[in-house]
């Protein structure tokens, strides 16, 4: 994989020019791209005569290529949202975070394979460590791009588990970030209290620095050595759901960071997490009948099967249970931040299993949902591979607006397990 | 004006149908239209046709009219967002709002004047009450259509003060719900902490209404008598810049609620809710910069001096700027929910004055960009006039998530007032 933020000081120090990087992304876009599918368009020429503008290196993402999901608007480049109907789309302004991406420096070489409208609907994107397997959606081909070793930086987003899921499949590191830190205007809307943008890159000082360079915040974790973290191992009430390999790898993390000097302590899930857990999806399935109300109402018969059936069947959810499932999210912010009290982050599995064989459904988001409903910052950590040499990825939750403690308590756990595996 | 609740139930009565409101809407613009300028677009050839669909007066909104700010996008009419450079866009989805008024039975007939991206560089409409004067901002074709009686309802939408002032110098009631209450998915985003979508219709019954009819809510207040509201009374700390007309018709409210039964207690603005009224602007320019990140960096040229000020100031507004700001967001909210413990409504001017002179601006948003950044429901209660004979607009603010309580107080304001003129 291209480490973004190696590749960034490369470029700092004079040592690589952003033509280069661009230069070998091509390269390895050119010798895997067609198996992989990671792209639903790209421009290359594109990019290389924006890489020749000195504007582009000194700018905090130094020029590096950065990959778009598609379901974020591009003025130039088709924005089809992972469609039929609105395959070939031209926008007619950027997304904010497009806008962002750019002002930093960072080039966007093409957009990125959404499922459907960012729901479960795959697109072609294969897993680069086996392509019979899924890569994870929704951010399908943003995490394979990265995994790949095709792009440095790629750009998601999460309203279930499609960033921190594509990135424990693909074995990168993947960040969602706490609610509306990076703006969605301008991306296709399927919940507005839920969809959050994300990025992926190889590891977490990777991830933490395109955070940094994008947001102009102080969020890289690669400039001091991470503090040892105080770590809630919760297992949730869904651990049986959890394989054998992702249970071994969450307590494996556990013992790893526990050697480097974490404090990690086991804690139950709360009955109002496991409330909230279940509120999830009447908040998605009654916003998304609305937010996707044009295209349900024209092309409900294009779409894919299970989007239908979730637009079929929350047309029926009245204002009252919605308002309910929204109380319980209040209440479970709230627990969850007592809960949190003197603690750093919360280790979790980040999908049940590594990535399943099949390319026919992006797996399950069953180790996501609550937390993108709490709107904490989740951090995908790779290094851990299960008996067949796929990825497992473990998670560490955060506290709500702590973004750079969930980050560096990641970086600490990613050394922890690189000590151990060394 | 048009009654919406009125025209409702003469089409469910069947003593009228949805094409002969149409028809006598389509009266009032031959007649006003040219002198007023609510329009952008307008299509009552295609409106008729759909009158023509049976399911539409068997919505909840019965076939009525409806007008649509255009921030918002629709794919059957072009969307300009008040600009220069996206004149005649064509969106390909309607926005949420849109798809579910139509759901509800609502005829969009056209799009309403939007100042430049519902900023303060205002379009061609004028004041139905004295065209020499404004109609306010930003949704000022949504106001003036309602007032010249040209539509029973109209969507505008609020990130400083633009439903309810606008709604004030128009004499129409203006609804800015609980922020979320109506989506605003596909409406142009400013800034996406306080965007806020709201409704314009003729009286508060007639508001809470359409309201109802949109969301599927329990908003309506005509089907029982309101019941008296505690109401604080709150002069703002900016109380000697609201015109002696307009402190004037604040305290005459407040007599005549109190005459009709209310319970009327004065209240002081706490420091917090004023750092949170100077905070406003931070949270605001800074998400402007990125929300509208497109449309400045391509086209700063072509945007009007004031939102290019805006914006090139905002390029200076830090992170650990915007973060202060959100923490005394939060507090202030914590604050007012406190402070209005016991109380349903909170009485306050909705403009500093009437409508003022020149179409040139669209007069200041001071007495409500507080209630935008607290997120709770403001209601606009027409019926007093300034010794010109323009109108002047009082109104309540309610509990967060409160709607319902809001609306019905306002209701009993509105009547109260009208036993005082009678």
């Amino acid at each position: 994989m291209l480490s973004a933020l190696d590749l960034a000081r490369r470029i700092e120090a004079g040592e690589l020019t952003p033509a280069a990087v661009l230069d070998k992304c091509a390269e390895v876009i050119a010798a895997r791209e067609e198996e992989i599918g990671a792209f639903i368009a790209l421009d290359l020429d594109a990019a290389h005569r924006r890489a020749q503008d000195p504007a582009v290196a000194a700018g905090p993402l130094r020029g590096l290529p950065v990959g778009m999901k598609d379901i974020l608007d591009t003025v130039d480049f088709p924005t089809g949202y992972g469609t039929t109907f609105h395959h070939g789309h031209r926008p007619v302004s950027d997304a904010a975070l497009v806008s962002m991406v750019r002002r930093a420096g960072g080039i966007i070489v093409g957009k990125t394979v959404t499922t459907e409208l960012a729901h479960l609907r795959p697109g072609k994107t294969r897993n680069p460590h086996n392509p019979a397997h899924t890569p994870g959606g929704s951010s399908s081909g943003s995490a394979a791009a990265v995994a790949a070793g095709m792009l440095p930086v790629s750009v998601g987003s999460q309203t279930g588990g499609s960033v921190i899921r594509p990135a424990a499949y693909c074995g990168v590191a993947g960040f969602k970030p706490s609610y509306k830190l990076l703006p969605t205007v301008g991306m296709k809307c399927f919940s507005w209290h839920l969809d959050t943008a994300g990025l992926f890159a190889a590891g977490v000082a990777d991830v933490a620095f395109a955070a940094s360079a994008i947001t102009a915040r102080d969020l890289r974790v690669d400039q001091s050595t991470p503090a040892a973290p105080k770590i809630l191992l919760m297992r949730t009430h869904i651990w049986d759901q959890a394989s054998d390999d992702m249970r071994g790898a969450v307590e494996k993390t556990a013992r790893a960071a526990e050697a480097a000097g974490a404090k990690v302590s086991d804690v139950d899930m709360p009955q109002i997490l496991q409330d909230a857990w279940d509120a999830h999806g009447t908040v998605q399935d009654y916003e998304a009948y609305r937010a996707l109300a044009w295209e349900y109402d024209n092309h409900r018969d294009e779409l894919g099967p299970l989007l239908r059936g979730l637009l079929d069947a929350a047309a029926g959810i009245d204002a009252d249970t919605y308002d309910a499932a929204r109380r319980i999210t209040k209440r479970a912010r709230q627990a969850l931040s007592d809960l949190m009290n003197g603690a750093d982050v919360i280790l979790t599995p980040s999908a049940p299993s590594a990535a399943p064989y099949s390319i026919a459904s992006t797996g399950p988001a069953i180790f996501n949902r609550l937390w993108t409903l709490m709107g904490t910052p989740c951090v995908n950590i790779p290094g851990l591979r299960d008996e067949a040499g796929l990825p497992l990825g473990v998670q560490v939750v955060g506290r709500f607006g702590q973004d750079r403690g969930a980050l560096e308590a990641a970086h600490f756990v990613e050394l922890a397990l690189a000590r151990l595996n060394a």
